[in-house]
């Protein structure tokens, strides 16, 4: 008897009608002889409107009330779901976060699960219920409400998996699968069967949308596959697994891009110890996440010092550095918000070298010229104007022939 | 420092400028120096929302379920009330039943109160904080939510107002206090300054709208003075109290009516012991509150049996009392929606006799015929036919002088 950890999104229980598919999908899984716990976030536009409450009420929400608020969401979703499940003749029972319950830390409205204490729900599954837990949410050690953040619901789903020692954690979405690249920008972009863990993990981190890095990181450390699979149809999706022998043999995975990308060069920066360490600590402070980061070879004791930010949070960054720069001496600032990143990722990468090559000679043939570049052991990031974007993935997907299904 | 309670409902919680004018008056209490507990439920509309989507999932749902679904009307209110004190420059927390914790029995949906640990409670209140408690909603032993079905809300509130051993409890509400009769069916009914527990508890099952029954009886059993006034204004109310020497002098406080009232007779009834509770068992295990019962006198052995029930429940009454008139060889069931209960309620009817008389004469006199009679010590009702309702309360208020203020 296998444990199965199905999670469907908003757009998944954004009306009464597709509640009852997902609980129809539920109740087949059960009734093929597994235990079943469903995850739900709040219904499509729910969360919304309760934040646009919030935000006619006050300009500076205070996060612990406004967890309060969200997480009602997932409580109608709980509701609803195990309702629809009832309806199809299988009892279900619905669990708050606090129910279950999901430990968090005390960081409203981005808490970090802490532990799972899922006997309860182990109790429900064993009386052959159907579970219903509501994603994004937890309590912290004094009982407060508490939400994990953007994408949280996943990290419920994986946590909750890895508490139960799930088989498998099924996540539903609007496409089928993860693909080489988004199809939007390559028409003949291909579903991908199996990928990694860790190319998951950057593929989500790179700009990817389909998986949250932080569920991706959970569900690599506490090993629990995942189904990332569409919520329209019974077709198999794309399988999230740990790396092992045989598996596809492609050096290049999936091609990622991310828009979502500026530029800041600190000129004329005195070439002592530490300097970078000073200039990036308050943006790290102020909750800004520096990506790419680069420092020319110093001439004449000063060199420059380029980062990358999203484009969201570049001009609290520009604020933010200006005061360090004033401090240390530099000489200016240069931002540029039209930049974008676009990687290559591949486990294979570790054993084959001339990737790194390959991407920069074919996007030079292509006249995309490379800022700044970026590598991990699995991936390889360019930034470049944000104009050549769309250009700059289709010739990669090209040329590292993405379209193609790998040799087996 | 005086503890107080005030309960809000949806109406006044309806969109986020009331949900402001909420707060800003709990923020001057509590800048008054008072503690201060709000109780809110949800806002007006979110209740019959969340039962209709419950409605186009399940015919027949599932209470425990509908629990969860419904209570998260009241923490959507919570939350933004809670944001709402806070953006004045107070500090303001929610709690859920579950948080506080109001502790139920099982019955999801009419669930009643067992206790109340509002140990937290007390330390927000001590921390100096604004405490803003979700009404309507309990947890069960199980750490299952439960409701505690219509009018729930005004039962949070006096039952925090009980456990905190609150000053008072104030009720607001979007008329500005208890009055004689219904304003719109007597045009100079009068706003009662003071009533006892008993007479209120009267006037609330005999059909005026403002206080729900369970809610009186709970107060007057904890000996929590209630006040009922407007939340649009400063106005003072009425006051729900303790009965004691000095009160005002009336005989009569108040005339009550209820429209939705129907009469069925079942004749010719086997005059033997029990037949009665024979009759009305079945009626009590569906859920049926029958209220007058009488039984005439018997002629030949058989007698005839009237009683009332809403008109709402009439079919599913005469139904059932149909199958046992057919066992007991009764000779058949006559069924009247057409009546009302007229009633007229005071303490001072205990020391003064004659109320009674002058009620049947002045309803004489209107041409008004009684059609059933039920006395209790504090209170007189009279079925009569629904198209005098109007008729018979207006000439009552008259009758009784209730539109002059009493004799201090």
């Amino acid at each position: 008897m296998a444990t199965i950890v199905q999670k469907f999104g908003g757009t998944s229980v954004g009306t009464p009608e597709r509640i009852q598919r997902v609980a129809a999908r539920a109740v087949r899984a059960h009734r093929a002889g597994n235990r079943v716990v469903v995850v739900v976030s709040a219904m499509s536009g729910e969360t919304n409107r309760l934040l646009s409450l919030a935000g006619q009420i006050s300009q500076a929400p205070h996060h612990r009330e406004i967890d309060v608020l969200v997480s009602s969401g997932e409580q109608v979703s709980i509701g609803l779901v195990a309702l629809a499940c009832c309806e199809l003749g299988v009892e279900a029972r619905s669990f708050l976060g606090s129910q279950v319950r999901i430990t968090t830390d005390d960081a409203h409205g981005m808490a970090r699960i802490r532990d799972i204490d899922a006997d309860s729900v182990v109790a429900a599954l064993d009386r052959g219920e159907i579970v219903v837990v509501a994603g994004f949410q937890g309590v912290n050690e004094d009982g407060q409400i508490t939400t994990l953040g953007r994408g949280g619901s996943d990290l419920s789903a994986v946590a909750m998996a890895a508490a139960l020692k799930a088989d498998v954690c099924e996540i539903y979405t609007d496409v089928d699968g993860i693909y080489t690249t988004d199809p939007r920008v390559v028409a003949d972009a291909r579903k991908i069967d199996r990928i990694t863990f860790h190319e998951m993990l950057e593929l989500a981190s790179l700009g990817a949308k389909v998986l949250q890095t932080r569920s991706v990181e959970f569900a690599m450390k506490y090993e629990v596959p995942l189904h990332v699979r569409s919520s329209f149809d019974e077709s198999e999706g794309s399988w999230v697994v740990p790396e092992e022998e045989g598996m596809e043999g492609a050096v290049v995975t999936g091609v990622a891009f991310d828009r979502n990308t500026a530029k800041l060069t600190v000129l004329g920066v005195p070439d002592v110890p530490g300097t970078v360490a000073d200039l990036l600590f308050p943006l790290g402070e102020a909750g800004i996440n520096v990506d790419v980061i680069i420092q020319n070879t110093a001439i004449d004791g000063r060199t420059d010092v380029t980062f990358t930010v999203s484009q969201t949070e570049m001009e609290r960054a520009v604020a933010l550095a200006q005061v360090v720069a004033n401090r240390l001496g530099a000489s200016g600032i240069v931002a540029d918000a039209h930049v974008a990143k676009v990687s290559v990722v591949g486990a294979g990468m570790r054993s084959e070298a001339g990737v790194a090559v390959a991407m920069f000679r074919h996007l030079g043939q292509a006249n995309v010229n490379i800022q700044l570049i970026s590598t991990s052991e699995i991936k390889i990031s360019c930034i470049i104007d944000e104009k050549f974007t769309e250009l700059a993935v289709r010739v990669l997907h090209e040329a590292f022939r993405l379209h193609e299904a790998p040799a087996a």
